[in-house]
């Protein structure tokens, strides 16, 4: 396997990062050289934007600002981290990346989809090798959720209503990209699903 | 007068931000409400990108990131502090804009003007109604600029070679745009360039 690109896709508590950590172990047991990492962040800089976006009130940006700041995020974490780790011939696992937006600010925020296609197409560019799609109803993402501290709050800020379109968002995406996605059903226990993601990698990238 | 939006644009040492300031005095003598604001900055979420982007080490962020961060600022600026003024039926003078993009991030630090422009028309589109280039030998603003505290090592940074390519790149801007722009020699007193800048401001918006 050379380098490749992977990102875990998914709504809160459908377990993306739970799976990201267990498949970075997994393929690190067979002897791949790993890099796991996240957005919004992943590299210094894009970290240091990541907490000027979340700190504050939830309406201090706008989605459109909010969309820029995480597009200069995700270059510098492209630039600073993912580029230089498939350069070394590694595996790159990021716990979202331009999908998160697709749903985040392109949809469920408001309609701005083609705006975020656009900004994407004009500074980013790049995606990912293959996108594993944690799929979870959202109800059921919810109860895990609100045992986690603090989860529960951001849940609320959210709303089951918006949780749900964005679910479907994800799995339109799925649908539309079919040669980069594979959907995963999130709802078995962890080991369960990571045994299906690290073979579903495995065949998809080898 | 309406609701009018101004900017000045011009190489470091030009002078710019003190005619800026000397043409909101004039307007406000004259009874118009004037915002005065600048870039980056001009908002308080703009400000603190700003301080994101100008703190560290110059080659922090590419050139890339720092246009994204820079448009984020100008996002805000333009949400928060430019139209809420203009809706007011004030004069918003703002002392740089988007051109200060076009040269710096499009032009000085590479070629990316298209990309620039591109995303300006994706995520800003605004365009201010007056631009006041106010035009100087960089030669001579650097031997203003060495009279202030701090701006010889800025200057240093920058060369004199990359702010006779602002100065040019500026000066093609305004050939490009002459209904909107407006070039005015800074070589003189401050007084006299004010004169001339307010009487241009006046001829231009009333």
């Amino acid at each position: 396997m050379a380098g490749a690109f992977l990102s875990f896709e998914g709504i809160d508590g459908s377990g993306k990062s739970t799976q990201a950590r267990l498949l970075a172990e997994a393929l690190r047991a067979q002897g791949f050289p790993v890099t796991l990492t996240r957005e919004p962040g992943g590299s210094p800089g894009a970290e240091e934007i990541r907490r000027l976006v979340l700190e504050g009130a939830a309406d201090r940006w706008s989605t459109e600002t909010e969309l820029l700041l995480f597009t200069a995020a995700r270059r510098d974490h492209l630039e600073k981290t993912i580029r230089p780790a498939l350069a070394r011939g590694e595996i790159v696992i990021s716990d979202r990346f331009a999908d998160s937006s697709r749903i985040y600010q392109g949809l469920t925020r408001g309609d701005l989809s083609a705006t975020v296609d656009q900004l994407h197409s004009l500074m980013i560019g790049t995606e990912p090798d293959l996108t594993i799609l944690i799929d979870i109803d959202p109800a059921v993402g919810l109860s895990r959720a609100v045992a986690r501290a603090g989860a529960e709050q951001r849940f609320e800020g959210m709303g089951l209503g918006l949780q749900q379109k964005a679910r479907a968002g994800f799995l339109a995406l799925a649908k539309a990209h079919p040669a980069r996605f594979r959907v995963i059903a999130g709802d078995a226990a962890p080991e369960t699903v990571a045994a299906e993601v690290t073979a579903t990698a495995l065949a998809a990238l080898t």
